[in-house]
C-alpha cells in the first residue's frame, strides 16, 4: 500500500510513499525508546540547544519547504512561509522553557524528623514520560506537523517522538523530517530522535505500542475519537492529548450590533473564510441580535469571495456534503454564497436563521471545515443565553459587547468559561499567538485533555511526570535537585518559592 | 438494596443504608452543578476558610469517628486516630494553596500589536473543571475518603464534590459528611458542596452523569479499571484519576545486604505488615542478592506476628485466595508465616524464590493486598536489573545499596525512575508524607494518570482546567487577572516569574 502525495489544485498525482507497517512502527518505537536516554543527559541546556539548531535548519530552508506544502495543501506561499516562521518561532520558545526552568516544577521539602510523623527529606521534579507518538494535522503542514508543537514540545520534555505523517502533505513531511534531522545532527545529536511514519494501520500501530507513553494529535472528531479509545484501551492505557472539532461560537450583543455592525461584519466574514475556514478557531457559530442585520451586512463579504482550493479532496468532500446537509436545514437560509469556481474549488457560504432552530437541530452544533458560518438570530438576552449554554466544548469563544452592557456581558462570560479555553474580546479567534500565556484547548470535542493545552508554553507539561526522591544520597540525586542548584532552577523550598 | 455496615472483628451487621439510586445520583450531580458558583464566587480566601472550618470540625469529632471506623475496619484506634489528624492536615495545607495562590498559574502576556504576527493581550488562568466524583478507598476511612485527599484538593481548586461512600464504611462515611457539612456551614456555605452516595449502581451513574467532569478514584485494578473505561467511552469523556494496584519493589543490593541485613529484615518486615500490609504502598515484591539470607533473617520478623483482622470480608477472601496461590507457585518457598487466629483473621505470609520465576509467573507481577512479601533472590548484577525492568508502573520503588555502589545504583535509578512515582532510598515507602513536594502516582496500573498525584499540594491541579482571556476589558477581567493584583498572587508576566 502507498501514500501518493497530491496536487492540491491539479489533483494530479506528485510522488509515492510506501505505508509503514506495523512491524516497522515496533522498529520505530524500539529506536525510539532506546534514544530517550540520549535526550534526557543532554539536559535542558543540550535540549534548548537541539531545538534551536533544529529552528536555523528549518529556517534555512523556508523556501523549499513552502513550495512543496503550497503544492499539497493550496494554502498559498505568503501563509506557509509565515506558517514556517511560526513553527521554527515555537522550537525556540520552547528552548526558553527549557533554559527558564519552571518546567521541572522542582520542589523540595527538609526532613523533620522530630514531626508527628517524621518527615524524610523530599525532592520532586518532572521527568518525561517516555516515547511520544503525535499525528500531523492537515490544515497546519508545519506548525501541528512533524516539526510542530506537540514535537517541539515533546523534544522540550526529553521524549523522543514518532510522527504519523498527514496523508495530505507527505511530501512536505519527510522534507520537514530532513531538516527537523539536519539541525539534531548539527547539534550533536542523533537524527532519528524524530521519525516518520505514513499510513491509516501505521497510526493504529503507533497509538498501540507498548513503548509510546502519549500521544498529541490534531484532527476530526471521528478519527480523533477512535484513535482515543484505541489508547484508552491498550492493556496500559496512556494520555491522549487530541484536539478534535470546535465551534467557536462568537456572540454580539446588542449594544455592539448597535454601535460597530460594520466593522464587525467585515472582521467576521474574515476570520469565519481565513484560509478558506480551514482553522480549527473558525467562528462557525455567530449569535446576533434579531434584526439587527448583520447576517446582511456580511453578505457583501461573503459575495465578494473567490471561490476557494481546500487543503485536499477528502477536506473538499467532506466540506461539500456538510454544506449541503446545513443549507437544507429548514428555516435556515442561504444568506450570501461567494464565487463559484471549477470542480475543485469551494463557494463560501453564509447562513443564517432563527436562535430556536439549535433546540431541534444539533447538526448546528458541531464544525463544518471550511468556509461556511452560520449566523443565529436571538430576541433577548434569555435566548442569547439558552443559545450559548447549548454549545458544546469548544477551543474558544468570542463576545462583542458594548461598554454599557457589563452585567450581560459578565453572564455570558460565565457561560463561555464553562466551555471554552479562550475567552476573546471584541475581536476574532483567528490566529493563535504562541507565548507563555496561551491557551488551546477546551471541554470536549475541542479537545479531550481539557486540562492542557497544545499552544503555548504550558503545552510542555503534556509530556511531563513528575517523581520524587525520598531520603536520596546527595550523591546519587539528579542536577536539578541537588543543594547547590547547578542550573540556576527557579524551585519551591518547604512550601516556598524561590526565584535563581 | 441495601448497603450494610458491618463490624469487620465480629461480621454482624451494624446498621443499614439504602443504595443511593441511578435518578438520585442524578439529583446530587444537579444540585453540585447548581452550587458552582457559590465556591467560584469564595475566591481561594473563601475557599481556604472553607477548608479550615472542615478541619476543624473533623478534628471536634474525632474521637466518635474513630470509634465508628474502627468497628467498620478494625485498623485499630491508634492508626485511626493519627489518619483523622492526617486528614484535617490536607484539608488545612490545601487553605494554604489557595492563600499561596501558585494553583492558579496565572500568565500575563503584553499586547504588542508591531509584531509579526500582532500579539493581543492575553491573560491566563485556572478555573474550576466541574463537579468531581470521588470514590472512597477501602484501606483509608478517613484520608482517602469522603473528606480525604480527592475531596479536599477539589474543593480548592473550585469544584463541588459527590463521593461515592465505600462499601465497607458507610457509617463512617455518613458520619464524616457530617462533619464536613457542618464545617461549611460554620463557614457560611450550604453543606451540600460535598454529596454522598452508597452502592454499586450508584458510582456507575456518577461516572455517567453528564454534569460530573472528573473523577477521582482509590481502590483495585479491576474496578479501577472497569470505571475508567467506563469514564473514557462517555460521549464526553473525562479525566479519570485512578489509583490502583502498586507492586512496590524494594531492592536490597549485596552491598546494602552485607553491612545491613538485620536492620533491614526488621524493617522491611514491618513495613511489608503495618496494618495489615493493607497499604497501597507496601513492598510487596523483595529483590535481595541470592545467598544474603534476606528471608531467612525476616523470617523470624514474621513468625512472631500476631493474626490480623482484615478490612472486611471481601479483602479477606481476596487476600486468602491470593496468598494461597502465591504459595502454590512452583518453585517459591514457604519462609515464614505469622502466628494463625480464627476464621475471621489471616495469617501473614513471606516468600521466597528465585529471581527467574519472573520470566514465567506474571502472578508475582501483581500486587497482594495484605500481610504478604515475596523475597526473590537474584544472581548478579544484570539479574537484578532484568528483574526491575520487568516490573509494572509502582508508586514506589526502594532501593538499599551501599555509598561505593554508586554505578549499580545509578543503572537502578534510571530503571526505577521509568515505572516509578517515588525513589525511596535506605528506607521504607509505607508512611506517605502530605506535602509540596511529595509525588503519589506513577505509571499504569499504580495510577491510570501518570501526569498527576493524588497525594501532596500538586493534587489540585487534577481539577482545574486553563482559561485565557484575549483582549479583555479591564472591567470585565476577573480577580488573578487584574493589573492591580489584588489576591498578591505570584504571576508570569511575559515570560518571567514574579513573585508577589
Amino acid at each position: 500500500m502507498t501514500v501518493w502525495s497530491i496536487d492540491a489544485r491539479s489533483g494530479e498525482r506528485r510522488t509515492e510513499h510506501a505505508e509503514t507497517t506495523p512491524q516497522e512502527v515496533g522498529a520505530l518505537c524500539r529506536r525510539a525508546h532506546d534514544l530517550l536516554p540520549v535526550l534526557d543527559e543532554a539536559g535542558p541546556p543540550g535540549r534548548a540547544a537541539l531545538l534551536e539548531a533544529m529552528a536555523d535548519a528549518l529556517d534555512a530552508r523556508t523556501g523549499e519547504l513552502v513550495a512543496v506544502a503550497d503544492a499539497e495543501t493550496a494554502l498559498g506561499e505568503v501563509r506557509l512561509t509565515g506558517e514556517t516562521a511560526r513553527t521554527s518561532g515555537q522550537l525556540r520558545l520552547f528552548a526558553e522553557v527549557l533554559r527558564e526552568g519552571s518546567f521541572l516544577d522542582v520542589r523540595l521539602d527538609s526532613a523533620d524528623p522530630g514531626a508527628t510523623p517524621p518527615k524524610p527529606d523530599l525532592r520532586r521534579m518532572n521527568v518525561p514520560l517516555g516515547v511520544v507518538g503525535v499525528f500531523s494535522a492537515s490544515n497546519f503542514p508545519f506548525a501541528f506537523s512533524v516539526g510542530g508543537g506537540d514535537t517541539a514540545s515533546a523534544l522540550a520534555a526529553g521524549c523522543t517522538v514518532v510522527v504519523k505523517a498527514h496523508p495530505l502533505h507527505p511530501d512536505t513531511s519527510v522534507l520537514t523530517l530532513a531538516a527537523l534531522r539536519a539541525g539534531a545532527e548539527a547539534a550533536g545529536f542523533p537524527g532519528d530522535i524524530v521519525q516518520l511514519a505514513h499510513g491509516r494501520e501505521a497510526g493504529i500501530a503507533l497509538v498501540q505500542d507498548p513503548r509510546v507513553k502519549a500521544i498529541g494529535f490534531t484532527g476530526s472528531v471521528g478519527g480523533g475519537r477512535y484513535l482515543h479509545d484505541l489508547a484508552m484501551s491498550r492493556p496500559e492505557p496512556i494520555p491522549f492529548y487530541g484536539e478534535l472539532g470546535s465551534l467557536n461560537p462568537l456572540v454580539v450583543t446588542p449594544g455592539a450590533a448597535r454601535t460597530r455592525l460594520a466593522e464587525i461584519a467585515a472582521g467576521l466574514s474574515a476570520s469565519a473564510t481565513l484560509g478558506a475556514g480551514q482553522f480549527c478557531v473558525k467562528p462557525g457559530l455567530v449569535l446576533a441580535p434579531a434584526g439587527s442585520g448583520l447576517a446582511e451586512a456580511m453578505a457583501e463579504h461573503f459575495t465578494a469571495l473567490d471561490p476557494q482550493v481546500l487543503l485536499g479532496d477528502p477536506i473538499r468532500e467532506g466540506f461539500t456534503a456538510g454544506a449541503a446537509e446545513r443549507a437544507a436545514v429548514p428555516g435556515l437560509r442561504t444568506v450570501a454564497t461567494g464565487r463559484t469556481g471549477d470542480g475543485r474549488q469551494v463557494t463560501a457560504r453564509l447562513l443564517a436563521g432563527p436562535v430556536s432552530l439549535l433546540r431541534s437541530c444539533d447538526l448546528l452544533l458541531e464544525e463544518c471545515f471550511g468556509p461556511l458560518t452560520v449566523v443565529l438570530e436571538y430576541e433577548g438576552e434569555d435566548e442569547l443565553a439558552e443559545a450559548l449554554a447549548a454549545a458544546p466544548g469548544t477551543l474558544t469563544v468570542t463576545l462583542h459587547s458594548g461598554p454599557e452592557e457589563e452585567k450581560l456581558a459578565a453572564r455570558l462570560i460565565a457561560l463561555a468559561r464553562e466551555r471554552a479555553g479562550r475567552l476573546v474580546f471584541d475581536a476574532y479567534p483567528t490566529g493563535v499567538t504562541v507565548g507563555w500565556a496561551q491557551q488551546h484547548g477546551g471541554p470536549y470535542p475541542a479537545t479531550t485533555a481539557p486540562t492542557t493545552t497544545s499552544v503555548g508554553t504550558a503545552a510542555v507539561f503534556r509530556f511531563l511526570r513528575p517523581v520524587a526522591y525520598q531520603n536520596c544520597p546527595p550523591a546519587l540525586l539528579p542536577p536539578a535537585l541537588r543543594d547547590d542548584n547547578p542550573w540556576s532552577l527557579p524551585r519551591r523550598r518547604d512550601g516556598v518559592l524561590e526565584l535563581p
